[in-house]
């Protein structure tokens, strides 16, 4: 059995959309970051990175949304959620999820994170005020020249899909207009109206 | 064919060792920074995001350190640089790089791409001041958290290796003491006699 270990608003949403998606048997865990859960010292034998999302396995703990999104994918093969046996349309997709952790992802970090790279209140304001033309030059990149559509891969549905609609989650927070990309707003809108993602949400966001 | 599109001193490094440990054939192409011919027009035409590296395969252009590597041990199984059989095993090579790619090497470029996030030259001040300790804070948790010994991932070589190999070239001028972490500077310093490595970093430091 799977336990996911999430905090609603976070990244951790890709992969519980996608444990979703492949039927997975899994268990929920909520890390209260209001309560600063993820740095107790329960939670840092878990994952001492002291982040989520984190995901127990039988055989032990992974961590990083695109090795638990590709683990996802290898160990529930029948959901069809990735082409397993083709190497480079695996390696598009590793490319996409990889773009979305350490770019995009980051640019998004540095609203409300700067603490993690400077000390200075001056410093976060800046940092604070170059989000909207950072976080939009990475919708920009994969509006232009990764998004192939329907979805993000093209005809079939994979795990680049929960990933790009967890990070369009934010946008409006990062001071980006969804209405500049079309296929990117197009594309949260579909996701949102998947029984899914549906049902990942009202989990998430329950009180 | 592959073709490398490369920069040395950049993190092209490990999917350039990666394919002298595939046995693949590849040709080289060295990007110059110095002439910032990564945001040429021709070189836009091939990766957009301006930057090295990128691989051209015969079915497209590939970028992402990851992905690279998983594609190189995939595309060439014989050569064992992966367990492309287990998941899981599988699973915690990519989370191993994509903490270097998404965390490390975040934390790296804030000493010399502060421009990325920033524009005061007090910010680039504040986050050059902060980079000795995030670094170093990632190579602790690899030291005490990850690194499994000989190799990253236990007894077998993988693609771990090349790329943490790559980050920790970096550690002096990053300024972290490389005896802090003597499993991370041991395990660099037998990378570095290996053949492969030789002849791939005879190649790229060549006037």
């Amino acid at each position: 059995m799977i336990t996911l270990y999430y905090t609603a608003h976070t990244c951790s949403l890709a992969s519980h959309i996608a444990l979703e998606d492949a039927g997975a048997e899994y268990d929920l865990r909520r890390i209260d970051f209001a309560s600063t859960e993820q740095q107790s010292p329960e939670f840092l034998k878990i994952n001492p990175k002291a982040r989520v999302p984190a995901m127990m396995t039988p055989r032990g703990i992974l961590t990083e949304t695109p090795a638990m999104l590709a683990f996802i994918a290898q160990s529930y093969p029948d959901a069809g959620l990735a082409p397993l046996d083709d190497p480079f349309a695996f390696a598009e997709i590793q490319s996409f999820n990889s773009y979305l952790c350490s770019s995009l992802h980051v640019s998004h970090a540095h609203r409300m994170r700067g603490h993690r790279w400077a000390t200075e209140e001056s410093s976060f304001e800046d940092m604070r005020r170059m989000v909207p033309e950072t976080v939009a030059a990475g919708f920009e990149l994969i509006e232009t020249t990764m998004f192939k559509g329907p979805w993000v891969m093209g005809d079939a549905y994979t795990i680049a899909d929960p990933y790009l609609f967890t990070i369009a989650q934010w946008m409006e927070r990062d001071g980006v207009d969804p209405d500049r990309f079309p296929k990117v707003a197009d594309h949260r809108a579909r996701m949102a109206e998947r029984a899914n993602v549906k049902a990942v949400l009202e989990v998430e966001l329950a009180p």
